[in-house]
């Protein structure tokens, strides 16, 4: 427990009404959504602008006091959450939640860390420009975790990782002193990129209070497709012909097996299957397109239309609806989003977040469906995700049945299996979702002992008394 | 001078037949094409595989030796040519130049860092796909060099800077321990990503000695105009209408003044002006498609005869002429690379390559210009370059008849005139060049003490002997 003066000039720094303790207060602060994490905090600090922010660390480094960021609360490995000791502050950035300006024509907007990711969607699309991110949980993760943990998405394919989407960052460092660094520019060549070493580094080397983002046009059409499909070699090889075809106009390529469809149409109100008869595998597939079409027939449909035509004539699809409106577009998509959520109403769900080269997906998804399978028989795998950047959310549902919690103790084998198998295509067993706390155990025997000293040594430079989300990541 | 014993140990590493010693053969390696650096070293080493380099580096750590990568020689800022003293060593990555594999359905290949830019992208094109980076150098220029300079060119609105489009690097650190990043996921968040830290830093933290970038589709399609326009003005807002209708086809969008092409017309064997009246300004604009045109009309003629059409109307553009062939498109592109060689067929020229906001390219134009001939009356301000990025190359040719060596004297005085302005705009004063040796005096002005302090802890982290590109960056 940190000692009560030090914790009253905190309180101070940010004002009573800023500084929660009630349980109550705290609760929705501490706990994730699937439960999985939960911790202990002195106080939850809400301070409400930068300079608050660096006298928190300025002093919490002066004490040796620990600190946890904390965004929108939609992490998936467990950083944001403090752990059981009681002794980690938690910063919510949330009150500082302005979008500070909106460049048009500079295609950038200037926002602070505890945006929402939709609220700054909105605005985009108020100016008629676009930010590309996409995410299940956009309505309430915040821009600042999105880019402390480089999110990914289901826009990666066409507009990049976070990391792409950045053009500026603010950010407070373990000592109090603060990165100015909110450029606009396009190139900027003035020595080493330093944003780079924040973006994905997990809040484990400064707190990010601000940040210019890239924008894009608004995209005047859009066409989406729900694609049957009887393998992932049928979708590898349907992916390959949209994005011979269709170029940076292919904004989003997921795959979904037929258990997962069913999951979302048993569980998510107002669904329904888009296809006739069952397939094993569906791709969503969209098109977006820059120009205008006037009256005339979209040129993404005319597109979608021949690659659909290429496909089925060559065998690889069997069978297809493409979205007449907007509307039937975000009921598609709702059928891949809500498969995230949905996943709890089966029982437990064992989750891995890999990733492979493109190419090897088919290959891949066939070793570990049959590796698990064997591993717990009658468990049922869900691998769904985002084909087009190789990156797969491996998820096992448990038997239909069987002990929830005899199941999820064989977490850690399941696991071991799964990541030996993404190993040996050379791929990552974290690509989006970080390190955490959940996969640091794991870190050392994914990356060479370069890598981590390497890595110590950056935290060594910047934060040297760890008083930043210390577990996390190393 | 070093001393003989660690020489021989280094020659002994790589082979007398490539440690080059003889004047002549060194002499490709000391000095750069504009003659504005010329240096001395020892002895040229030129290794033939990533353990040859580490060997060098551990030996060169141990022993204090001072050690410059070089690729292709064709950096504007002095990084890769050693100083005057003869006891900085030259490493030339020019023997690892295989393309080691390509992955054509993952869109990805895997090259070794003296690979020029040119044969990356012929290799790329023999599979059907496209590296994007493009520069007037491309023939000489080394993608190690690309990366280490995070090199930018004509391709960076549509595809990004060179950063974006490395996937996975090996690196050699200066205690000679290597860095086995050469992954092609899309998606890796294990940890730090420590390929950004090296990507830019020019050299000064490892030796880059391999890559795996990635691959784009071939476009099908490719649509150049040459614009003749009024102002800068003019041009920004052909732009805003030309990306809004465009989006992500919009592959180009270069500017260039009448001077500017008066100097390629004189100076550059088999050019012409493609309109018949001269504009005081002209821009170069590229739409690129992946999709098939077959027998009709190509949408990047319909699509560019639209933006044109509502620029004409909206009284944007002078004149303007469509490439009709590819032979046509590549002489207009040929008008803007020339550039950057025959502005030395015009007497002494002083070089900024800065950036801003993309929205005040116009205002900062307008201001830079009026500010470089009131100070130098007479002088020729040849402002060109990526406009779409917010990047001119600002160089200022000497007045008719002046004297090259007293207007070159000037450097230094012109350039605060020019990067005043540039920061005022909240620009950069190095947009894709680097800083090297040239503009290492400049960093001071232009980033914080918290960026300086930064960096500086990162070459310690790194380079703690600071053998690796002394006095360059830092």
């Amino acid at each position: 427990m940190s000692d009560p003066a030090s914790l009253s000039r905190l309180i101070e720094i940010v004002g009573e009404r800023n500084a929660l303790r009630d349980p109550a207060d705290m609760a929705p602060y501490l706990r994730e959504w699937r439960d999985l994490y939960v911790g202990k905090t002195p106080v939850v600090l809400r301070p409400g602008s930068r300079e608050e922010v660096s006298q928190i660390l300025a002093h919490a480094n002066a004490h040796g006091l620990k600190i946890v960021p904390q965004g929108g609360n939609t992490g998936l490995v467990g950083g944001q959450i403090p752990d059981d000791s009681a002794t980690e502050i938690v910063i919510s950035l949330s009150r500082m939640n302005k979008v500070r300006e909106i460049d048009a024509a500079g295609f950038s907007m200037t926002v602070e860390a505890g945006c929402t990711l939709q609220a700054i969607h909105d605005a985009a699309e108020a100016a008629d420009r676009m930010f590309p991110l996409t995410l299940g949980s956009q309505g309430s993760c915040q821009i600042g975790g999105n880019i402390a943990t480089n999110a990914g998405g289901t826009a990666v394919l066409a507009y990049g990782n976070t990391r792409e989407l950045v053009l500026g960052l603010e950010v407070v460092l373990p000592d109090g002193s603060i990165m100015e660094g909110l450029r606009s520019l396009r190139k900027d060549n003035t020595g080493y990129d330093l944003k780079q070493i924040f973006i994905g580094s997990e809040g484990t080397l400064g707190v990010i209070t601000a940040a210019v983002l890239k924008l894009f046009p608004l995209p005047r059409e859009r066409d989406v497709a729900f694609v049957g499909l009887s393998s992932p070699e049928a979708a590898l090889e349907l992916f390959s012909t949209a994005r011979g075809r269709a170029g940076a106009m292919l904004t989003g390529f997921e795959l979904m097996p037929r258990v997962g469809l069913e999951f979302t149409l048993r569980h998510l109100d107002g669904t329904r299957d888009p296809l006739q008869a069952p397939s094993p595998w569906y791709a969503l597939v969209e098109l977006s397109s820059g120009t205008e079409s006037g009256d005339e027939q979209a040129p993404t449909r005319a597109l979608m239309e021949a690659i659909l035509g290429e496909a089925f004539e060559a065998g690889l699809v069997e069978d297809a609806a493409l979205a007449e409106s907007g509307a039937q577009a975000a009921d598609f998509w709702r059928l891949r989003h809500g498969l995230s959520e949905v996943q709890r109403e089966e029982g437990g769900s064992i989750k891995h977040d890999v990733s492979v080269p493109v190419a090897s997906v088919p290959a891949f998804l066939a070793e570990a469906i049959a590796a698990v399978e064997a591993k717990v028989p009658g468990c049922r795998p869900v691998p769904f995700g985002h084909m087009g950047d190789g990156n797969i959310h491996f998820n096992v549902s448990q038997p239909v049945g069987a002990d929830k919690a005899a199941f999820i103790a064989g977490w850690d084998d399941m696991n071991k299996v799964v990541h030996d198998i993404v190993q040996r295509y050379g791929g990552s067993i974290s690509a989006e979702h970080g390190i955490g706390r959940l996969k640091r155990d794991l870190l050392a025997e994914v990356k060479s002992p370069v890598e981590l000293e390497m890595m110590r040594r950056i935290k060594q430079a910047f934060d040297p008394n760890g008083i930043l989300s210390p577990g996390r990541v190393l």
